[in-house]
């Protein structure tokens, strides 16, 4: 039998979504799971996508243009306008979720064997794109202590060799909610400048900011235009996770034309997802405040709940809908699969993600756990109960 | 300005869409062109598909099962087994197109440096995927004369190197359109076993047979049960290009486990073209029995039309919709671009794709062109009319 690939062998299990088949086995067992692990909100997609599902009349699903549809890519453009990020059509190329983002603009601009800095803990799947691409992550350290903000920038310097190509930043950040400040993203700019690095922005809960801050975009810094690539998504923006449907925007026309020829060699991002996410551009303010509204009322009811339990930190989230919280357990692989495995409380459990995969650094977050507020208060009092339950027997309590 | 990567630089542009800016081109001067260029089907999308697409009453469109979702992939092992292929769903992994069928199996099984055997002309993003993996293509030639024959398996097995991990297949074949025959995939099964290699099946046009010809599939050759690995798609088989939905199959535990870690990093093929895929299986048999005639009568008047042209050799095909044509001209490049840049005839001409982009070996397929016979009887007619005239004046012709 032929052997697998050394990257196939080297993948890392997603933390994320690795504990699916012990979920199940406790589904098949009766027991309901509070599926706090996965970012897939349960906020209603936009009317105007469902509509424009019902009114798709096609008759051949063909393929699109390569970087995407023309009225879509101008209809993001204006968008992208209005938040003050000045680009055209030919900037954005559409791709298949955030992820392809990701990989085709890593396949552009890294060689094998390159590295980029990403502060940890960090979103798990960057280690599983930049293994495709053969290139190395290195992290610098965001601590729980200072709720996760941007590293000291002289840290980030440090960690510069003559094989760094770029920096990647998520804002607001997965996993650990925390909202970047334009300050810290000016004194990222100015390495970025200095050592003439990619900036890989991530913001694809750009609209997910709360406490009346606002994003402010890495495409609205000065000086490094040509230095930054965005990558976005309407899976968080429009509850539309299963479309497929996200970008990337760069002013640097070379990276552009590189990423275009891996475009084209997919063909195309779908073509019913492109039809949709154009329609959801139309979606109506109200549907943001009521979005926000209620994510913040489950911010605040979990974070509350949370900070209650004994020995429990969690950090206030001032972005997206994820929070990194520390436990007082030994491991939190272990309590993770324990919760699905062992534990029961009134026929209920609850699922999370180990945030051991978010970091690179051996031993950091042990015990911490990423929590997604992705259920209605309802659901989510049920699964801080349960935890709380949970944390109270869990055998490797410290 | 940070330098592009090597891949980004070396990535070739493909042969079927880089010609796309001269075609926009010669539409805006108010120019017909009829596009031979491209497997894009002209052939309804089954009416059960976009049937599903208007009953589709999801409120919120949600993240699938990494896998793809399970009605589906029980579904698609019935009609595998219905088509004397044994696989269950767990053998069988829903990818974003027949596409990403190939990087993520690519990834999962070839390192950096390994090299995979191709007959050529071969379908040019195979050039595109393997560069993404840092594999390397080697070819062996199969020639016109023949009608696109496998190559003498004694050819193939001389190109054999202790770095090569596999051989590619594509039955029926895109761009030639030849049919392999049992035998020939059984000669092909046994250099498979004997050097343990993978052989990596493309069968996305098994449905498009003719002349009575029976389909044989890699998956039913016995001995290499664990060395094979099957990629589809549902975009010829339903004129479902846009969908982006395939599949990888294979009874190799490990490699489906490899691929399903990248699979769970890209999270999930789009969840609305596995709704329709799904639909799309209970298809009638009417459907494919017309598109059958159909493509009969497309391929018979073009290969008639085409021969009939002096200097023009074109193969009888068995399979796809796709001939490589041996054309009286001096560089197809440059006659295709001709085609769109200086000619017209009656307002109208025709767009094909450079046979060279197929070929590794240098100067091959310099006279030929694939063509795809996707239009309508009347619609290649008049595309024949207009090659048959651009032919008459090109200035190249030989």
């Amino acid at each position: 039998m032929p052997q697998i690939s050394n990257k196939g062998l080297a993948m890392p299990s997603s933390p994320i979504r690795k504990l699916v088949p012990f979920a199940d086995k406790a589904k098949a067992k009766g027991i309901k799971v509070y599926h706090l692990n996965i970012g897939q909100p349960d906020i209603q997609t936009p009317q105007v996508a469902l509509d424009a599902l019902k009114h798709c009349d096609e008759k051949v699903i063909a393929y699109t243009h390569s970087a995407g549809n023309v009225s879509l890519r101008k209809k993001m453009a204006q968008y992208y306008q209005n938040i003050g990020i000045d680009v055209n059509e030919n900037e954005i190329m559409i791709t298949t979720g955030g992820s392809e983002a990701i990989t085709i603009a890593f396949l552009s601009t890294l060689n094998p064997g390159d590295e980029i800095i990403i502060p940890e803990p960090f979103y798990a799947n960057y280690n599983a794109f930049a293994l495709m691409c053969g290139v190395t992550v290195k992290t610098v350290t965001s601590i729980i202590e200072n709720n996760f903000a941007l590293p000291p920038i002289s840290e980030i310097e440090k960690a510069i060799t003559p094989r760094t190509k770029g920096i990647v930043i998520v804002n607001p950040n997965n996993p650990t909610g925390y909202l970047y400040s334009q300050e810290e993203l000016e004194q990222l700019a100015t390495i970025v400048k200095k050592h003439d690095l990619y900036l890989y922005a991530d913001e694809v809960y750009r609209e997910f900011c709360y406490d009346g801050l606002k994003h402010f975009s890495t495409m609205q810094l000065k000086g490094i235009e040509q230095n930054v690539i965005l990558f976005d998504s309407v899976s968080k923006r429009y509850s539309e996770c299963g479309l497929r449907v996200g970008a990337i925007v760069t002013h640097n026309k070379e990276v552009m034309t590189a990423a275009l020829k891996f475009g084209m060699a997919r063909l195309c991002a779908p073509a019913i997802g492109q039809i949709l996410a154009e329609a959801s551009l139309d979606t109506p303010a109200e549907y943001f405040q009521n979005v926000y509204n209620e994510y913040i009322a489950r911010r605040n009811y979990m974070v509350e709940a949370l900070n209650k339990m004994p020995g429990v930190v969690c950090p206030m989230p001032k972005g997206a809908f994820y929070a990194v919280v520390k436990l007082p357990i030994d491991d939190a692989d272990k309590f993770a699969q324990w919760l699905l495995e062992d534990f029961e409380y009134n026929k209920q459990t609850v699922m999370v993600a180990p945030a051991s995969g978010f970091y690179s650094t051996p031993g950091l977050g042990k015990d911490e756990v990423r929590i997604a507020y992705v259920l209605e208060i309802d659901e989510l009092k049920g699964a801080m109960e349960t935890l709380a339950k949970a944390l109270e027997v869990y055998p490797g309590r410290k």
